[in-house]
């Protein structure tokens, strides 16, 4: 029985400082109803999805904790779960969590059709630093902000009613690490799912990337690696000139062969929606990527064993 | 002071069976002297470049051995390297290797201006099955006539000349697996050549990959890898068709951001020359892909712990 899914990425535009949760809310609500008339099953939202990207400012105390979900679902995220559960519709959301013992991480969960929580997981690929740097307007504080993902890279089984496809989240600058991808592949992941808010300019002060490079960059990442791990992957962005900060679009549904199948065309709320069939990452499981036949993890052990480059005298 | 090295990539048109090896040897040394004509200092030929991709046929005693190197350099391949040595340049060549002690492996050696072998490297990740398939025409029986190689991932270092670049050597099929980038850019890789003889059909047996895709995948992976291990990338085809069997084209050469700065036009013999800063990859290997910064080995275990992959319950 052929088991096709349809997957829908919900692409935001930027949420500004001032926005209300309420407003915010709607806009993720009417991507969800737009996706679900559409047919679609599980829908997927960016990175941060709740509010703007805090980490490009310093700040501290209650300014700072205002980002901060302490549960999932509360109060302030409530309508969202409440309509998709109506819908049927499931979802991945990236959010700022603060634990009840205080630890913080840049997380993301997937909900099923009735509601509940599938699976969470916390960002491992920190970008950016703890301290600023002096004279920039905008900054890249993630390190100072959110401890490291302590779950590693759990693969999880989505709903029956999807197929159960093998499902594995990321958040953001995790998409650009083959270690991620491939630890999930080896998990047999069918689907990726993944969002973002990645800067367009270069966020570490650097002068050789802009908007074009890091496009070109984050649909790369979704592309390639969802071919070598034989996988579907949804990439999502909140997109758009978000307090003065640019943030890049080019959100993408990609198969298993590495081939765009939707992308998103503004920078803006846009919803794509994709026919994913699962079994389309067979060909790439059983034949090229067919890990038992071809991998020879005795000559990889310096990727565990070392974490910067050494390099040759 | 600027390191720019100027590289080729020498694509060349199918070695048919009926060759002789006086044939194709004019031809290499004619892509060299064309290569080294355009100011090149370093020229990479395909992979099995001396020969037809034999692995296609069950063939077996003396009619399989003419197709082996017993040492490099040896009389059959000489006039490449005294014209090289002659030029003033290196080169990357992929070979079928039979050591004193019987063993066989689908190897290349980079050399450097004087003619001397600066590095050996073995393919790892063979394609292929040891049993041919019933009834096709063209195998891939790399699996039969290669053992694996084990001299894993060994970074060099080129000629000081060429500004003493990290390099790394890879073959075909090697490319698309990420561990074996991972490795090299673990020990700083900034320049990575690779040869290959990709069939323009899906060589396992199955139908639904054509010339399009698979040359779309040897592209992504080529600009994938470089950008994810800030490296510059020189890929280079065995091309056309050889004794009836496709080849796919496609040669490139990368810069580290995943960029194509020139790319194979035709299925036949021919040049492509860039020059490479080889301290554009300072960016990524700084910032975004700062490794002593940014990863996580604790988390990456299963690509050293497993083979094939376990899909959860």
């Amino acid at each position: 029985m052929p088991r096709i899914l349809r997957l829908a990425a919900a692409q935001m535009g930027p949420n500004q400082r001032a926005d209300t949760r309420e407003t915010i809310l709607a806009r993720m609500i009417a991507l969800l109803e737009e996706a679900a008339g559409k047919g679609a099953k599980f829908v997927v939202f960016p990175e941060l999805a709740f509010t703007t990207f805090f980490p490009r400012w310093l700040i501290e105390g209650a300014e700072l904790d205002q980002y901060y979900e302490r549960e999932m679902p509360n109060p302030r995220v409530q309508p969202l779960f409440d309509r998709a559960r109506e819908l049927g519709v499931g979802f991945y959301v990236g959010y700022a969590e603060l634990t009840p013992q205080g630890q913080r991480f840049n997380s993301a969960i997937s909900t099923g059709p009735d509601g509940s929580i599938l699976a969470k997981y916390r960002k491992v690929h920190l970008p950016g630093s703890v301290e600023p740097r002096p004279g920039d307007r905008f900054q890249q504080l993630e390190k100072r902000y959110f401890e490291y993902g302590d779950l590693g890279f759990p693969a999880f089984r989505g709903a029956p009613d999807w197929g159960a496809p093998v499902m594995g989240m990321l958040v953001c600058n995790d998409r650009r690490w083959p270690e991620a991808w491939r630890v999930y592949a080896l998990q047999g992941v069918e689907l990726m799912v993944m969002g973002y808010n990645s800067a367009a300019y270069d966020p570490n002060g650097g002068s050789t990337e802009n908007e074009e490079i890091r496009t070109f960059h984050s649909t790369l990442a979704a592309q390639s690696n969802a071919y070598m791990n034989a996988t579907w992957a949804v990439s999502v962005a909140k997109a758009g000139n978000e307090d003065g900060s640019g943030l890049i679009g080019g959100s993408v549904i990609v198969d298993p062969n590495g081939v765009i199948v939707a992308q998103a065309g503004t920078l803006g709320d846009e919803v794509l929606v994709a026919d994913c069939d699962l079994d389309l990452t067979r060909q790439g499981k059983e034949k090229m990527f067919n890990f038992e036949a071809h991998r020879r993890p005795e000559h990889y052990r310096r990727i565990v064993e070392q974490v910067g480059a050494k390099p040759p005298a």
